[in-house]
């Protein structure tokens, strides 16, 4: 799945939609429909057959929610798309506004009447979110009803994608660490001693991590779109379509679960609520629909069991991760020579520099897919956060402008993100010393070392330090977690106000402050970390940990003021760029390890 | 109230008096009774007629609480005082356990039987404790039942001391800055905004600070213990003997307040009860007797609504800040200066330095009381955290020690807590090496900026950098908040993992990092910091926060590694230095002046 460069959809169809939409709503006396964003999974991404809400708005974002109601309709979206919103969608007939949930919760209250029905669609909203709005809609005694068939997928008929069912493959030992049979066999340790008969799986990178499958089902994450029931005792069940699976992971599997078609599944969560099991759901991932299935008596709330051990890399997936920054630094080291050399005749363009980086990574020969769409800003397009090019906003890359690329791949052997901010030219001394002030955050992270207990809320300061001295501050966490060949953004590790979880030897990190200066540039240093386990330092009395930096690529010295940095922030920059030129220089061609060699002066 | 040097209590008297005790629960049918380190008000120090728990055990710590059952007995304390309660009571009748409360909790569950009943008094403990105690002990239908008289006073008798009704003053406007009508008429707005009728006072501080009195009826806080009802529109009653105010503060409080004395208090809170008024109630600090009285149809729980205000300080309260830290600042060089001249000959002693501090403190004709009994821990002592002088642990100080002095002063116009650490004789490498460490973060604290809505949660983790970096850190929080003229421990502010409330300018706040090495010797370094409000600083876009030091004393730089401190860490010890000079050395004698010239002289 590599890149696209779609212009924006357009409004044309909304009005028409929107139209057909409620003569359905008036044939099954619904007064109000939910479209979410959103699949039967939860993620971050979803399948073409699951863009519900891009068919009847138009709006592309990766986070949103529609509610039409019998006259008034509204997009819901968050801050940092609500300009795309605008310019894609049709605002005669849906008003754009602001999450959180909270206000679509007032909007629903103030516009339906009481006692009136909201429609929604079971498999697209979770259990959490359900409940929040019924006590959010309870004084108006407004019902909300779950609807057998989506409403969507009924008018988008025939022109409705299939929903994808790609092959799934094995994810070998030797890049996983870990048997599935061991990971499920810790999985059931821990179901008999929260006293639970079994747990009920529905996010496809848990599932993927535990039973050590991938698949190709959604852009950018390596799963595949399946459901699990892991009892405490005995084999999983695995709902998938078993000819999806090649033989090799057909045979991996067969000593701990049972494959079985996803029209099974109703059946098997019934037998499970029959038997009256104690069944383990995580209500804030799950779809409503397994609450409806299993009924509140059967539900033990818990968080989905894999999302902390997936987290924390074993020894093989950390040794591929090394390999793959070592791989991944090779292409960017590549496309940042070859950015040097061509962007100041002023010719270059944002799409170019994807498409070349992405040209970079296939070169390789290891590129499975790209890690997320590149974010790659130029001047003021550097400054939006989430900026994705497409034809219509595409811009030139010119000199006395910086350059913000944010990118990464998917290796069998790991999953890459790393952004770099490039001088163009000469650059101004605003640039530079803000440019210093995020290395500076950058460095306080790289180097921190912290005891056990630490958790990303009591490190993200670090980060900000510096530019807080100066009066300035970033609008995103530090870091967030990173799968392995999984997705590119994976929790419960972060470095961030939210980050509540202490973090743990093997887990993968990005340390990525920036700094924007909305209409002229925005600069970005990412580099992944791993933390590394507990020692003593020194004649130091408690053990503490660090993080080892594993992204290698130069960070533009043309755009550091010297002086700013202290003598410890000076070492940590000429070890780096040492370490940088050491791991690549030898296996590149004769120009681009002059130019390595020259980007990794030491300061 | 001075510092007094009583050699622990000793326990010679548990043993009987646990027998009487354990009679007269045998007579009231009773199968345990609590008996907690609190008084009606819960505050951190209770007045020697609510001094039970050292009555009963001879522990003199100021945290815990002893259960005595019909054979068992156990005390549990902190972490800080199980050396010392082990020495102080008589462990053949008490087993010493250690707090948190759920161990209390667990204790109580396994040692009585189904359907007990444990006695308490009602004003001993908050609503929110009795309601955990309740429901932990639920599964052996474990009854609570407040006592009509406390058993410990039938015992005491005669011999037990005066509850305190000590003078009551106006605290004057020209130091509070906020006349009493305006505070209350604040506090009203807020009852009716949240629709609450009336709210009940029961914190000393909160009510001192809201009617701008003052009293002395416990150690080292200037208040008075009394009790307040605020209605939400009309006059507030104060619960206070009306012989014990002053002719001026009866006046002042005329316009405000009806004072009646503590018995009419009952009759009040039926009142309320019976018009059905809704009430508000602090229940993790008003005691259970008044949840009880109200009963809980009339409660609206919420916090002590002059929390947040009374630590927001007024320009006449910081004007009193500076003014009381230049005169403290007066008293602690004059200190600092006999301490260098007198201490290496080896002949002081920990009492003599602290008698010395607090006739120096005397001798400004200001000094009220003293803020907290003065911590001065020599060599090993220094690194007892909590550590207090008795005639039984005083202690030579040595030279090629360290010596650790913690102290503080009550004046009107505000309240100072500094911590010095200082050479004696000839430090070691490693005291330097860590005692820079600490400086290093507490300039951390003294240079951050940051912006608005920052918690010292956040800035927490600046006081410690520099030691996790050797391998090293401090088991207690960076900072604690400070009264004006009330008490030396406030919140809500505070910089340390439970500081989660924002930052507000006209906050003060202590800076204590420390460094503690057990057997050998502790370093603390803390100076009171005002937050400064929020400016745009340079160019940058954002308006940023700070801090201002207002404590004003030498840092021992015999202690410092110089090549450890960047520059701008230098920079602000030479600035502090020289600020600490120009504040103070015009009003000293020609000896002490040399002496503070040279203790400032720039790195």
């Amino acid at each position: 799945m590599f890149q696209t460069f779609q212009s924006q959809s357009g409004p044309e169809h909304v009005a028409e939609r929107v139209k057909a939409l409620r003569e359905l709503m008036a044939k099954s006396k619904l007064d109000a429909v939910l479209v979410p964003r959103a699949d039967s999974h939860q993620g971050e991404y979803v399948p073409p057959s699951a863009e519900r809400l891009q068919w009847l708005t138009g709006f592309t974002g990766s986070a949103g929610i529609a509610v039409v109601t019998k006259k008034a309709a509204a997009l819901f979206t968050d801050g940092r798309y609500t300009l795309q919103a605008n310019a894609e969608t049709d605002t005669d007939v849906f008003e754009i506004s602001l999450l959180p949930r909270a206000k679509l919760f007032e909007w629903l209250l103030s516009t339906l009447a009481r006692e009136e029905t909201v429609g929604f669609d079971s498999w697209n909203h979770t259990a959490g979110e359900i409940a929040r709005l019924k006590a959010a809609l309870a004084p108006k005694r407004i019902k909300l009803k779950a609807l057998s068939k989506n409403p969507i997928d009924v008018l988008w008929g025939k022109a409705r994608p299939t929903p994808p069912t790609n092959p799934v493959i094995s994810q070998p030992l030797a890049l996983a660490g870990r048997a599935a049979t061991e990971k499920i066999s810790e999985f059931q340790k821990r179901l008999k001693s929260d006293g639970q008969h079994a747990a009920i799986l529905t996010l496809p990178d848990s599932i993927c991590w535990l039973f050590n499958i991938r698949g190709s089902d959604i852009a950018h994450n390596p799963v595949a779109l399946a459901f699990a029931i892991v009892p405490a005792s005995g084999k999983a069940e695995l709902f998938i379509e078993p000819a999806r699976l090649d033989k090799e992971a057909r045979a991996n599997l067969a000593p701990v679960a049972r494959l079985l078609p996803p029209v099974a599944m109703p059946e098997r969560i019934a037998a499970l609520k029959s038997k009256k099991k104690k069944v383990r759901l995580d209500t804030e991932s799950a779809a409503y629909w397994f609450e409806m299935k299993l009924g509140a008596a059967a539900i033990s709330r818990g968080q989905d069991p894999c999302i902390l051990p997936k987290a924390i890399k074993t020894e093989a997936e950390i040794a591929g991760a090394r390999a793959a920054h070592i791989r991944d630094g090779h292409a960017v080291v590549r496309f940042l020579a070859w950015l040097d050399k061509t962007a100041p005749d002023g010719t270059l363009d944002e799409i170019t520099a994807v498409r070349k980086l992405e040209d970079l990574r296939r070169d390789t020969n290891c590129l499975r897919e790209i890690s997320f769409p590149t974010i790659a800003g130029s001047g003021p397009n550097g400054a939006i956060v989430h900026y994705r090019v497409s034809e219509n906003t595409n811009r030139r890359i010119r000199a006395g402008e910086l350059f913000l690329i944010d990118s990464g791949a998917q290796y069998q052997d790991g999953t890459t993100d790393i952004t770099r901010t490039v001088a163009i030219g000469t650059p101004t001394e605003d640039m530079k010393q803000h440019f210093t002030a995020v290395l500076k955050g950058h460095i306080a992270i790289a180097t921190a070392r912290f005891p056990k207990g630490t958790r990303g809320i009591d490190l993200d300061p670090f980060a900000r330090r510096a530019l807080w001295a100066i009066g300035e501050d970033f609008d995103h966490g530090t870091g967030h977690g990173i799968g392995s060949y999984l997705s590119v953004h994976e929790g419960p590790q972060s470095i961030s106000r939210g980050g509540l979880v202490p973090l743990e030897p093997g887990m993968l990190i990005s340390n990525e402050p920036g700094y924007y200066k909305v209409g002229a540039y925005g600069i970005r240093i990412e580099n992944v970390v791993l933390v590394a386990p507990p020692k003593k330092i020194g004649s130091g009395g408690r053990e503490m940990m660090s993080f080892e930096t594993l992204t290698l690529a130069p960070i533009d010295r043309r755009l550091i003021v010297p002086t700013m940095l202290d003598h410890g922030e000076r070492e940590w920059l000429n070890a780096y760029h040492q370490s940088v030129n050491d791991a690549l220089s030898t296996q590149l061609d004769d120009e681009t390890r002059a130019w390595l060699k020259d980007a990794t002066q030491p300061l």
